[in-house]
């Protein structure tokens, strides 16, 4: 079915002025802004573990496959250029699948301007399995990076945390256009997305930083869906557990040094508000102030791969 | 396991100057050459599919993985830069399976300067797939395209052809240097890599630079593994059968204009032989010349995805 599925691409993708070469020879070619960085990342995703394809369908499978990669460019602040594809399909109505799953992808890519550069469409007995890359740019203002947190920093996020697993890990639009604005205004020491949880995602920043976080839990903005989740008869987790915990907000954690940071919560130049959580310490590892003002340990908890 | 495979990874790869920031952020970085196209490719291999892991095991596996996605840089005559590598791992020795995968790898990584700069790695109850997307950068001499042979060209191929199921799909290096060495030297118009078939990729070649083809059989560099498998009991083909229709040699075609393709079997500029098999003619279509000197329609063969 490849060749078949090929026409169709070729035929349904818009043209786009960073692909010089699409789908259709041995590898395609990009243009990218002279000198930038070539910011690239891949996730894998497969059905009944990321997603289940019979309940979500191909479409929302799509938009969730290629948003989780333009998350991780967001969270470099870089501008994405380009998405390659591969498919795993099972071998009975693969062709409609992977052109449905393409129909759901498609809108994002359209949204940030992401060409579809190609990849690779396969048949089997398994079921569904999608691996994209993301291509990006370095931007003028350069790259935000996990391990740049400088104590002193104050630690801020935008969007509400907790309870995507309703909806959300299907249907988010990855924090693209924040993090452009934000790196083209603002001085950002270390950022990185939320896919694992938030104070497990923070807690990356703070090993690759080297230092510790002291975290306001009354400032932890909580989402509905959390709230709602944690009223569930089964559920056992307060609210703010769920915004600590649960993976997939696909929001993004930032540090900057106080006086951008000031400047970020008073002007709020985003759609989203942006909070600030806590502040950047010396003391390793992830701390909360206790009522009596003491700091007492919080072990990061959220999806451990 | 996910985080423990990254610990393993950054301890295990070597430095490499074109990665600005490796494994273990939201993505990586690399630097390309100024004003190059990025060429990109990516190729999914999945267990019983592409490979048979419990015949061949995870670092021959791992090997194949990669050499696909630079062959296809090669066909491009692009010079590999970076991989990035996703994969999903049986739940049961998962941590060890991916780890002797990229022991497969990592040596055809270094052969050709290609950094590992990162992947995703899951665990899930389904066989092993693997996907790589490989990266490349345009060569002073630019890119070689499949829409670009010219009526009057000769057609080359490089290496033998058939036969490959016996080992060399597994084992194969891909032609990189080869390319780049004639990429540097001399003028070439189209050019593809067999992957599916000798007939069939030189067919992509004439669909995309709509012309034909007239081939001269008895000149097709035939393999020794075609003759050994054509000499089975239980084979049915000749070896110019399995030369002209087995997938996989990942060997490569090129079209040129004939002082350009004189002069390269004259000089015989590489380890692997350089043969002539034809030229590009007008009338679009795959023929050969039938020993009454007349056009005999050819079908192109092999494997159609």
């Amino acid at each position: 079915m490849e060749s078949e599925f090929i026409n169709w691409l070729r035929q349904r993708l818009p043209p786009s002025s960073s692909l010089r070469l699409g789908p259709g020879d041995d590898a395609a070619v990009l243009s990218l802004r002279a000198n930038a960085g070539c910011v690239v990342t891949s996730d894998m995703l497969m059905d009944r573990v990321h997603f289940n394809l019979a309940d979500c369908g191909p479409r929302r499978a799509g938009w969730k496959s290629l948003a989780v990669n333009l998350s991780d460019l967001a969270a470099m602040a870089a501008r994405p250029v380009a998405a390659v594809i591969s498919l795993a399909v099972p071998r009975d109505g693969g062709m409609q699948l992977a052109v449905e799953l393409y129909e759901g992808l498609l809108p994002l890519a359209e949204k940030f301007g992401v060409a579809v550069a190609g990849g690779d469409t396969n048949s089997w007995d398994g079921p569904l399995v999608v691996s994209v890359t993301a291509i990006g740019e370095e931007v003028e203002h350069g790259i935000w990076m996990r391990g740049s947190a400088e104590v002193g920093d104050q630690i801020l996020v935008i969007g509400t945390f907790g309870g995507s697993i309703l909806a959300k890990h299907l249907d988010f639009t990855p924090r693209v256009s924040e993090a452009l604005k934000l790196a083209s205004r603002y001085t950002v020491h270390a950022a990185t997305d939320v896919s694992d949880g938030l104070s497990l995602d923070l807690s990356h920043i703070l090993e690759e930083s080297d230092c510790g976080a002291k975290l306001k839990l009354d400032r932890i903005p909580i989402s509905p869906a959390a709230n709602q989740l944690s009223q569930r008869e089964s559920d056992s987790q307060t609210p703010l557990e769920h915004a600590l915990s649960d993976g997939e907000d696909f929001e993004l954690i930032l540090t900057a040094p106080p006086s951008e940071a000031e400047r970020m919560l008073d002007e709020q130049p985003l759609d989203v508000p942006i909070t600030q959580i806590g502040g950047i310490i010396e003391t390793r590892g992830l701390w909360s102030l206790s009522p009596a003002g003491n700091l007492e340990s919080l072990s990061p908890r959220g999806f451990s791969h």
